[in-house]
């Protein structure tokens, strides 16, 4: 079973000793603190997140912009973003007269080709962000603990390994003037009310376990897909609805082999594309060069 | 050309005199604040609203969850379900602990069968609600101007038709402890980057243009579709790009004119079975009654 604490920021949470013997009480009803998932009444005067969620239908993909439009470039950054809907995801960068900073990536994903490569081809000045664990190439090879900032604010980077070896989670920063509830843009990690399969990529039931981060309960959770149509949850709500990750390590594992998935249908199309994330251009120079 | 002023809560806006013949310079850089979808740095103890958007893919339907999580009951709403997504919101509502007492509508859907006629036979004592003027059959039917109140939050309801004869937009409360910035639930009134089509259910180009709300620019958008993956908008954002209702009324009503949209092909369905939304058992048995 699994208890989830509050870590402190820029830890790595990798320890077993996150995990407790003690049950969920999966149908106790939660406390509400927990599960609130809350616009405010009276926005305080340190408003500085634009956030928006978006949707590629045909992969289910969520892709997220946030930006500080409290600082005077606007600096923005997308998460997950999708080829087919790089246009979309532009015009409105540019609509909200944003400046686009970084491209990033939760994982190699194998159900899409990521867009940061088509973004970087039309926005000069964009850097690609991936896991050095991932083994991909990008502009900027981050790992657990690391920051990433744009403006004023911030994202954390969280080493969640399992779904691939290279996962991580991307959470907004902890202090003042950063978005309170904290927003976990968790991958294929932890998907609401689900996870990623760990057949693939360096997958490992066990690594997925383990690596559950702990975060306030409050804390939302934003996936980078969701299949039943949910587009948020909380740490909360998981801890004690998701159906995977409030059991035992064993019966987790036991899942997780008898889930009899598919072969992924765009993996070999999707990972090569994705290991060279953001910087096809730059490759395909490269092996032209090299076979010249 | 359109222009948005402020309105004070529950006038219903109908007149003519709310657009002007200044031109909107669509390209101009919009102020910051007309753009913010802001998470608060600090929410203030005041903090009520739970909010969830669902999404219904084959119709590309959404579905708004909202409950008062500050009030002992946590009662709740749904707008705009769609039959075949009631266990999953039914699911949520019990799991975050909620007392789900209205299932409403903002129109006579004509693309998918409403969930309020499945949900009053799950949930005992949910009220179905739905316009006056839409000529449906529903526990309570409204009226722009009204007021409808889930513990110390409200909806306050403004006509907008001109999709349909009844559409109306529902759009949280002004005042203390409301939630900040406002949000319309504008249903197929006001699209993001669009709108309703106008040539079925009574509707009128003419009205729907006349229809247009009048809210603070930072009021945020949560349409009843969306069909290229976008969440939320805001009125700001749609007074500047808007292909549709940036244009003056000829040429609106030119485009609406000339959409060449296919037949609706749930409308055959759907529609009849809107117009007794909330009560098709009731109507049933009522048919039942007089057979026999």
């Amino acid at each position: 079973m699994l208890r989830l604490n509050l870590l402190r920021v820029s830890a790595v949470v990798r320890s077993p000793s996150h995990f407790s013997a003690h049950p969920i009480q999966a149908k106790q009803r939660p406390a509400m603190g927990s599960l609130s998932y809350t616009t405010s009444s009276k926005p305080s005067s340190g408003d500085k997140l634009l956030f928006r969620q978006l949707f590629e239908k045909e992969s289910s993909t969520y892709t997220y912009l946030l930006a500080d439009v409290s600082h005077p470039d606007k600096p923005a950054l997308l998460i997950d973003p999708v080829d087919k809907t790089v246009e979309r995801d532009l015009s409105l960068v540019k609509e909200l007269g944003l400046k686009l900073i970084y491209a990033m990536n939760t994982h190699v994903h194998a159900d899409h080709v990521t867009g940061t490569g088509l973004i970087k081809s039309k926005v000069p000045g964009v850097q690609s962000i991936i896991s050095k664990a991932s083994k991909s190439k990008a502009d900027l090879l981050v790992e657990a603990g690391d920051k990433i900032y744009f403006g004023d604010l911030f994202l954390e980077v969280r080493g969640t390994p399992g779904h691939t070896l290279g996962c991580v989670t991307y959470v907004t920063g902890d202090g003042p003037n950063q978005p309170q509830p904290r927003m976990a843009f968790t991958g294929d990690a932890l998907l609401i009310r689900g996870c990623g399969r760990t057949d693939f990529q360096g997958g490992s039931s066990h690594e997925l376990y383990k690596s559950i981060f702990t975060l306030p309960k409050e804390t939302l959770i934003y996936p980078a897909h969701d299949y039943k149509g949910f587009t948020v949850s909380t740490v909360g709500e998981e801890m004690l609805y998701n159906p995977r990750l409030t059991k035992d390590e064993e019966t987790f594992k036991n899942i997780m082999e008898n889930l009899n998935l598919p072969y992924p249908k765009m993996i070999d199309v999707a990972v090569p594309a994705n290991m060279v994330c953001g910087l096809q251009d730059f490759s395909a120079k490269q092996v032209e060069a090299v076979s010249n």
